[in-house]
């Protein structure tokens, strides 16, 4: 089978761009309509894309105090789990994917939860397993500051593992519920674990039999040093993000290898940059529509954004001047440095690079017609850099509409996206193997038939 | 409006009849299929049915080793809240209530997670808040043991009036949303806690917009002194376990009278016992569905639950001697001296006390037809035993489907229940008034006009 261009979307409540809620079409309501979303699925299922993903944060966001917080645009809305539950009924083929942190959660719930969607899809959820770095996050759990970024990543290397040993407590065929001599399940099909590490203690089993797909796909978005490690020898897909084919190409290179050297299967994982494509019939209708975005951009919020990001106080700079000098720091530590990278090549003031930072977050912006994105997506994903993208819609729904009704047709005429669902499960879809039951005994070898 | 007996039912996948798994009519794949469910919440509002309930555990009951536990019925079942998200997409008007635990989760996660499927249900979900007392939950959270009683309680308290706090996080109009001045939410709307408590440290606010109900609806089922007490002062629907009128009648009046002390609004919190109903169309069809699960309780499971039960070994004794005299223990308390008491009036063999319990646990089991059961149902209602029931079938879907088609319309032909859904919130359909943000201050008195 030809290799194929994954396809997935980042769907927040109000888009990728900071103004997106301010553009004339963006839908109100979006923040807690189950309708809103149901509307999105179902036209990403249209699409006949691979993946809808929620990512999430356990806090509201405070950027720079409660006057500016409340003129920015992420705030609150709908949790992952129950929503991708509920969107399980409304879908058929489409993969649900959310962000579960590993710093504040226990394993056992969420091997639960993302088991339960699992079974509630038909086999298409999938984990984006992910380490909290702000204190807003850590507030709310009862601590006053976020762990340190070593103790972050040594906990969340034995929380999915552990997550993973949980899904394989059962075997596909431990439970025979056999009215006649009243055997519920097989006893030997049932794996407790014992397990005692660093971080946790869990006995098990799961209570939740094993799912449609084995494992959820495990999702991660890791770009430090000990992100990449996590990724390389766990991930099955990773969120990416890079604004130069070089850099998408040196990451994906890295990572490839990295975990080929680990012994994973060729091709894991596989690699989805982010993408905020700004589309128009024309490259005149798209650069308006940029435009119009960029000038909804409330400077102040943009700054205390920059300010967070930085996790440096920016407001004494001025916004034409400079892109002042400011120290890397915990967490969004790659991401940082991909900014600043571009400040000093491109020599943008402040105010250009809240402009920038308000197209998705310093993802790969891509304004123009359908032709030009896809130039970009199979050049990348010709030349090593991408195994697909995750599409960031500037605003919703109107943003998702112009990439299935214009992108799509296009990416499917070059061959590089399908046509037609062909796979059940997320796993299936995605080409990547359901995973054996760790603690099942492999089964002897057929005997040879005689000749 | 006349008083209106509440209908609920706790949906276990294998029914509540120890033995009801086996029946032919049981349905397989009861466990993980949504389909399953999907037929039985919508039978239940055809049955125009108040509340589905669905309890939990954070564990895999271990009764008596994996040979006795593979061959009872409740091991591995979908997760709660996943399920009930996406059973509000298939129905409509049916209350949507899940058991969490608030001995092993955080109050931040639970209050997004039923504030999340309240969005989603259009206000109609409920919380079961209770607390956690067996070792085989503790060890799936590094712990050695459960949490001692009082402790268990003391974080119950603080837990649960936490919760209802991060559900008062925003006004219910803090979402303006305004495109053309930028502004999102306004300042004034918004509450942060800074809840520093015995057990918890939590900021805030909750990252979830206040929801339809204002509170998902608070039920509890505590017993003991201390969840008598944690019921009194903040439970709106309590479930109860009584054998025998007069022990329902005293339990009734004392909550009301306590919650009547503390202040709480009159008729609070409803109670609702527990009633494992086998229904036929005559009094020998009935009595025969009885004998025939009778039949299928397997004594070695039996046993073994009830040593569970009582947390001490009873399988020296002889299944057809006398139930011996065990001490009462944490937990089960309240339950374990029901059972007691029924054995000693009753003078029950071990055998005799295992099918008892295989009749819903305990609770009030009535064999016979709907007007029988109706009459018990009436007499409870009316004479200061119940608001309403919580009704556990036997087997399903056969045993739901039973009640609703034969139970329901006599209900109804005596008035007890409503003939239509009336509400669009379970608070509407219980009578339950929406709470008041605690946080909001009350409007100023409106001037009085001049004459």
């Amino acid at each position: 089978m030809a290799r194929r261009l994954v396809l997935g979307t980042l769907v927040m409540p109000n888009g990728h761009h900071g103004a997106g809620w301010r553009h004339p079409d963006a839908r109100f309501g979006g923040d807690e309509s189950f309708d809103f979303y149901r509307g999105i699925a179902q036209t990403l299922e249209r699409g006949l894309f691979d993946v809808l993903f929620l990512q999430d944060q356990v806090c509201v966001r405070d950027h720079g105090g409660v006057e500016v917080q409340s003129r920015a645009n992420i705030t609150a809305h709908l949790e992952p789990l129950t929503l991708l539950s509920a969107l399980s009924v409304v879908t058929r083929n489409l993969g649900l994917v959310a962000t579960a942190s590993t710093t504040y959660n226990e394993p056992y719930h969420v091997a639960r939860l993302f088991a339960s969607l699992d079974h509630l899809s038909g086999g298409r959820a999938g984990w984006n397993a992910v380490t909290s770095f702000t204190d807003a996050e850590a507030h709310n759990f009862g601590r006053e500051a976020h762990l340190d970024h070593d103790t972050r990543y040594d906990r969340a290397r034995e929380f999915v593992g552990l997550v993973r040993d949980l899904w394989d407590s059962w075997d596909d065929d431990a439970f025979v519920r056999d009215k006649a001599s009243g055997r519920y399940f097989l006893p030997g099909r049932l794996h407790v674990l014992n397990h005692r590490g660093r971080h946790f203690a869990v006995k098990g089993p799961l209570n939740v039999p094993r799912s449609p797909q084995g494992h959820p796909v495990i999702f991660q978005a890791g770009a430090s040093a000990d992100g990449l490690d996590l990724a390389a020898a766990t991930a099955e897909v990773v969120y990416a993000a890079a604004q130069a084919k070089a850099d998408a190409q040196a990451y994906y290179t890295t990572l490839k290898a990295r975990a080929a050297a680990l012994g994973r299967p060729p091709g894991l994982p596989l690699i989805l940059p982010g993408l905020h494509a700004i589309v128009g019939r024309t490259e005149a209708e798209a650069k308006a529509k940029y435009r119009a975005l960029l000038d909804l951009v409330d400077p102040v919020v943009g700054l205390a954004q920059l300010s967070m990001f930085f996790t440096v106080d920016l407001s004494g700079h001025p916004l034409d001047g400079p892109v002042p000098d400011v120290p890397l720091t915990q967490g969004h530590r790659s991401r940082q440095k991909l900014l600043l990278d571009l400040a000093r090549r491109e020599n943008l003031t402040l105010r250009q690079l809240i402009g920038h930072v308000a197209n998705g977050l310093g993802h790969l912006t891509i304004v123009g017609t359908a032709a030009r994105i896809a130039d970009v997506m199979q050049d990348w994903f010709q030349d090593g850099a991408a195994d697909g993208f995750n599409i960031l819609p500037p605003y919703l729904p109107g943003g998702i509409d112009d990439f299935v009704d214009l992108v799509v047709p296009e990416l499917q005429a070059r061959g590089l996206t399908r046509t037609a669902y062909d796979g059940r499960t997320l796993r299936e879809n995605l080409g990547l193997a359901r995973p054996a039951n760790r603690f099942t005994p492999a089964p002897a070898p057929a005997a040879l038939a005689p000749a």
